[in-house]
């Protein structure tokens, strides 16, 4: 309550919770079909187990030639080679270059053997019936990809620790691998704490009553983080609830958030109902942000536990900041995950504070990043938003005209 | 066959594609659950039907009061004031503040009738039961959020043609709206074509062959563009093969992605197929980019046909930057998609040719971007990429130690 309003903060910047709080845990490995790998993290580096293309290829549509037979051929005084045959796609060659010949091939097709090179169709003509004439030289090579150019056995076709993109996706499908061990993503507990919460579909709400508005969009953050989310629970502010709660998703969660009530009493609740769970470390009870000062930071036997503001700004603004790389390591992530950013420049001062990490959302203005003010309390401040700007500890405000990083939402 | 080689390109300009290249076809309008919503696209602007937080709330934990009665209070004058109870969450207020009376109320906590003001806790004390000093004064409205002033009845909470986000969905849940009409994901058909392609599953390649590495590729870069791939289908270079799956494609799905065969034969046959489907405009057949030349655009009633060049590398690039586009329209974004991208330095010189726009695959070396060059047949080459650079079609290369605007991968 109100009225007894102290808070034992132990509190950190984000630096340093960034740094420094690895709890230790990580979900198990499990086997994924390729087709549903897309954004899977490899838990270890897989290898190729063939050259790719597999086969000597041309790149080009054109000729297969001996390139010593091209030297000196221009438009005046063209080479004329010997037809000697085609290369259809998806066979093999299954012809031979003599000297002074030229093989039709595709792109894609397979290079005919004795031949070192691929001469442009553009740069030939067929002459008369049976020859052709090749109009530029070509070196040894050209119009060639070489079997194990593009990835040889035991390369490092995709890498561990990082979410497989559409090119990770496309370079295993080139080599076959269609089944890999990822790790299994995160699942976890969201605990919405609060004796004035209800759920949103709950229908009218009573007087002093809010709608649980961060069970939804937690889990969505969640889900960015390549994890699931488990269904909402509203828990009331009681500690024999919260403890139950909390103890349950410890048994069948990798990560656990609690929504804290907003009040300093549901807070202190919060804290002490973590600091009783078995394992308990408490890293941090207060992070040096605006908005998301009250957040709780602790683990219990290497899960983390994670203790949001229950104003629902403060918490979206703190889950993205701190909660999504704790996810993203407990499901393998190694990598360092940048978030999408770019310069702009600022239509007016903002101020903060040396030592406290300050989030300001902006909507744009034009090219200009326009901050939006408001009391913490107010979703639409978010909503508004189309960007945000950290202003790091160290700085004491910025000014208008300055250019500054902004974060981007979409 | 090489040896026909002529192409009829009526090519386009990537900038001239993205802005007049624009089928009418869009998605139907579904009803999905709020905790379905998140990335989903509203089909209309979705409006508040409530006040949010729909009470005056305190935003700080501390004493309800009428602001008059602290003017003037300071460490060495408080201003006195009877305590006459206190609010619980998630209820009523059910108490008036009389004139120089105080009620406790916490974070988030229905204002008593006759409150304008809550004074934070950290400016008072409890000076003996009954009685707290306020030991500096607040205006009226401070410590409260007003019951509309986050939302109204009848304002825009979310808004149309944007996906929604981890905060609109938060939104949407504080005002208790938990069912929306959203756009349907489109449904992608991915037809990938040639002689030379086995299903990534197929065991070991025969002489000439190449395992299938778009379909499941191009699958993912659909699914980020918030759609659903159908199950890839490998059609032989056949124009009755082609014909039939893309008829049955275009009966069944949004978009119609072709991953045409590499060699110029193949594309003039799914030139002719897409030629020959009812209501076909072809709107280009050849895109000035590198890589990515050899691209077609067209549509059958409405609905988007986006032939692939046959190398892997090549059609990636592509479907990223005209694809993708083409699949959130028909999805029913209207609003802008901004690639996440940030300003770098190039390591060294990039060449380009004026009037074609160039893609560069570059990777983070230090703070540098350094190019990757390689054959545009080269699968390694991208998957080596941290990011991409995009020359303009205006642009005669660029120097080594220029800023550069690079899109992110990751």
């Amino acid at each position: 309550m109100a009225a007894t309003g102290r808070e034992f903060f132990t509190a950190k910047t984000v630096a340093e919770a960034l740094a420094d709080f690895r709890p230790g845990h990580r979900t198990a490995v499990e086997t994924v079909a390729l087709d549903q790998a897309h954004g899977r993290v490899p838990a270890a580096d897989i290898l190729a187990g063939e050259s790719l293309p597999g086969f000597d290829r041309s790149s080009v549509d054109g000729y297969a030639v001996r390139a010593q037979d091209t030297f000196g051929a221009s438009d005046s005084i063209p080479a004329y080679l010997a037809l000697a045959g085609s290369v259809a796609m998806g066979v093999a060659a299954g012809l031979n270059v003599p000297a002074h010949g030229a093989i039709a091939v595709p792109t894609g097709g397979a290079l005919p053997g004795g031949a070192d090179a691929v001469v442009m169709v553009e740069y030939t003509q067929e002459a008369m019936a049976g020859t052709i004439e090749v109009v530029r030289p070509v070196a040894p090579g050209e119009g060639i990809v070489r079997a194990d150019e593009d990835m040889a056995p035991g390369r490092v076709a995709v890498s561990a620790g990082a979410p497989l993109r559409p090119q990770d996706v496309a370079m295993l499908a080139a080599l076959g691998i269609t089944q890999l061990e990822v790790h299994a993503r995160p699942t976890v507990s969201i605990l919405a704490t609060g004796d004035e919460l209800v759920a949103p579909d709950a229908g009218r709400v009573g007087p002093g009553q809010v709608r649980d508005a961060l069970s939804s969009s937690v889990g969505a953050l969640v889900r960015e983080s390549g994890a699931s989310p488990r269904p909402p629970q509203i828990v009331r502010d009681d500690p024999g609830a919260l403890d139950d709660a909390l103890g349950r998703a410890l048994t069948d969660s990798d990560v656990v958030v609690i929504c804290a009530g907003s009040s300093v009493g549901a807070r202190d609740e919060t804290a002490a109902a973590v600091a009783a769970v078995p394992g308990a470390e408490i890293y941090c009870h207060g992070l040096a942000i605006k908005p998301g000062k009250p957040t709780l930071l602790a683990s219990s036997n290497g899960l983390p536990i994670i203790g949001l503001p229950g104003n629902p700004r403060s918490a979206l603004v703190v889950f993205r900041l701190i909660g999504m790389p704790l996810i993203r390591r407990a499901g393998g992530w190694t990598a360092e995950h940048r978030a999408p950013s770019t310069p702009r420049r600022l239509s007016r001062d903002l101020p903060s504070a040396a030592g406290r990490l300050d989030v300001v959302q902006v909507r744009l203005s034009g090219d200009e990043a326009e901050p939006i003010f408001g009391p913490s309390a107010l979703l639409s401040v978010v909503t508004a938003a189309d960007e945000y700007v950290i202003l790091p500890e160290d700085a004491n405000g910025l000014s208008a005209g300055e250019i500054v990083e902004v974060f981007l939402y979409r």
